[in-house]
């Protein structure tokens, strides 16, 4: 019997949560700073974020991770998905479906009003996916941001 | 002697918080459905945001909020920054970057890898400000959001 199931990780997902990590990287051409190292100590110690993986008869085929955001004006939390990935082999079986129902189903929950995340605009296979969830694209928002030593010097102005 | 100091946001300032809220929500052309129950619950008691004060010879002219969020791909969190206000008469004093240069301390204090935030398209005061900062904008990435009664159906799909 072929089973699907979202479990949250544990400390014994990180090298499998990496290596995903990794083929999201890959996918989206960009760079992983990332080890297994880091990952224990932001996501397990600190509790910065909460993972999710996705299980196909007992293998390790996609991961979800998120956290909490808070807008002033609804003056709640709501839920950011930072990443939501599915192995490509294992792609049109409503498994990236399922992460977002999962995700969506723990922000109603926990009373968070919304749920968001971002996608590269070339992308297109995921925004018509996202589009079809029922999401709304907020193209008036820009998005800014500062890291490494542009960050330090403005801390240091 | 004329002071500017920013300082931690205690419970006793919902009340002003909630109004300079609402200032920058009309600023912004959006709706505030914030309270002072909702904001004392999720920041003071489920502590899902960080709130700075800026007082200027005593009054509140200024805040910033602002939690963590976390890349996977640098495998560490960073600072989302979701408001920096400060009120029209009290402009062009920098307070505006004193506010920015704190959360930047505190990113690097807590060894975030970087800070981020959104502005609207049309803000162009405020979109040359955070450029003359050290950021970039990050125009490749589209924000998608889920809300009320889609948020419900996604998760009851």
């Amino acid at each position: 019997m072929e089973t699907f199931i979202i479990r949250k990780a544990t400390e014994k997902d990180v090298p499998v949560l990496l290596s995903l990590i990794n083929e999201l990287a890959d996918y989206e051409k960009l760079t992983v700073v990332a080890n297994e190292r880091s990952l224990y100590e932001w996501i397990f110690e600190k509790e910065k974020a909460e993972v999710l993986i996705g299980e196909y008869n007992g293998l390790a085929v996609g991961y979800a991770v998120y956290f909490h955001n808070f807008s002033t004006f609804l003056g709640r939390a709501g839920i950011y998905l930072e990443d939501v990935y599915v192995k490509p082999d294992f792609r049109g079986n409503g498994f990236g479906k399922a992460f977002l129902k999962k995700v969506a189903g723990i922000a109603v929950e926990r009373g968070c009003g919304r749920m968001e995340w971002t996608c590269l605009d070339w992308n297109l296979t995921s925004i018509d996916f996202y589009h079809a969830m029922g999401a709304e694209q907020l193209n008036e928002w820009l998005l800014f941001r500062i890291t490494g030593e542009k960050l330090n010097q403005l801390a240091e102005s």
